[in-house]
């Protein structure tokens, strides 16, 4: 039985063209909300195929996070398995990266220990949120940024953003049909900063429910346009209803920035 | 006889998904090198169906620098005559970018005297041209600059660009077919910036001969690779001949910045 060897990929890709991290499986109440990928790729399955060309045997990528439809990340985790252990380890990031599409790109790979799990290894993430927030739209970023035309009050937006840190139920900023029982969660951290014409919000957790972070930007925003002040996420986090909090911001401006593995 | 006002557009676009500025009409012996748009647009036929639908007669746009196929603009010149003048100023602006795919977009709308040519009204025009210059390639970016992975000598590529400042015969820096008889022109600044991962090339002139930015830029990679010399720069422009310089770089990393009017 030939010897194994486990690998942790650490992945930058632009989430524009793609179905996601993987096909999602839903239940079967929300299934006509999540349609399928009427044969476009996934990052895993694009992925998946640029290795088993390399390594030349079939493999099981397994990533960190699922990523939704048109979102990036700058720094997905994910680890597979293969028996072709006598590739230099450089030598087999850049043939994968030779063989990926140019808007995936594994940027580190490292020889890891068995007991490294993508899922079960990760203590902690962090999510960037991009919003272009200038009259004139982003002509050269059209899906890398979500663009709010209208002046926003950053001050409001960061006092509301303090109020999410900590542990709290995060049912009022969950997509329904996440599946979750337990809805409460850890924000380790949540800012908000503001380069012109780009404004970032930052949120660090220990976990996410589904959609919890645009719907987190989606509610700052409102906040950012004096529609709710930031006393009102108070009141959000206590109804524990999906319609309590704001809308939720389009995928596009979402990156998985890093993920912290133990 | 209805009033007519000309109006100056000041326009940003990302050329990925354009046909350059307009269909070039190119020397007979040269045409099978320029293959026709097949469907994809230019920038020039977009514009002209978003204003009319907004100005509701047919426009002839005249743009100032007919730009090749994937090469961005952030500051394009352009105008053009209508007798819809009562619309305000402000109001037609937004209403043709209403009209307009997000990746054109404009910038600037002012009403100007008859006087006034996108065309002969050109002082002089500056080009940037963006180079990725780290190991991992632009993930996110793959079509708005040139990925070079290799470093580069940006001493070596200063004093090389400094040697092109001045009024030469550029015929080496052109692209074969450009049916001009003068190749003298005047560039009034060069300069080679280093933001990494950004390396960029700055170029002002009087006038531009056909792909002379892109050879020009090629040249100056090829000097950053330690391939030729600055000094060699001399001898490339006193050759006249085209197969002296170095290669034509591609269009996605050329930006047209600004165009100074009189």
């Amino acid at each position: 039985m030939p010897a194994s060897q486990r690998y942790k990929l650490t992945l930058a890709y632009r989430g524009t063209n793609y179905h996601g991290w993987q096909s999602q499986s839903v239940t079967e109440n929300y299934k006509e909300e999540v349609p399928e990928g009427h044969g476009i790729p996934t990052i895993q399955e694009t992925l998946s195929r640029a290795v088993e060309s390399v390594v030349r045997h079939p493999v099981k990528i397994v990533g960190s996070s699922r990523t939704d439809a048109g979102v990036h990340a700058k720094g997905q985790i994910a680890h597979f398995d293969t028996e072709a252990i006598q590739i230099p380890r450089d030598g087999l990031r850049r043939a994968i990266n030779a063989a990926l599409p140019t808007d995936i790109t594994v940027r580190l790979l490292d020889a890891v220990d068995e007991s490294f799990d993508a899922i079960t290894s990760t203590a902690s993430k962090r999510y960037q949120y991009a919003i272009w927030n200038q009259p004139d739209r982003p002509t050269f970023f059209p899906d890398l940024a979500w663009h709010r035309w209208q002046p926003l009050d950053h001050a409001a937006m960061r006092q509301a953003a303090q109020k999410l840190i900590g542990e709290h139920d995060f049912a009022s900023f969950a997509r329904p049909g996440h599946g979750r029982e337990n809805t409460i969660r850890t924000v380790l951290s949540c800012d908000v900063s503001f380069r012109p014409p780009l404004l970032v919000v930052g949120i660090e957790g220990t976990g996410f429910l589904w959609n919890m972070v645009r719907i987190i930007v989606g509610t700052l925003v409102e906040v950012g346009l004096g529609r709710h002040t930031p006393a009102d996420i108070d009141t959000m986090l206590a109804a524990r209803d999906r319609q309590a909090a704001g809308p939720t911001a389009p995928a596009h401006g979402l990156y998985l920035q890093w993920i912290k593995t133990r």
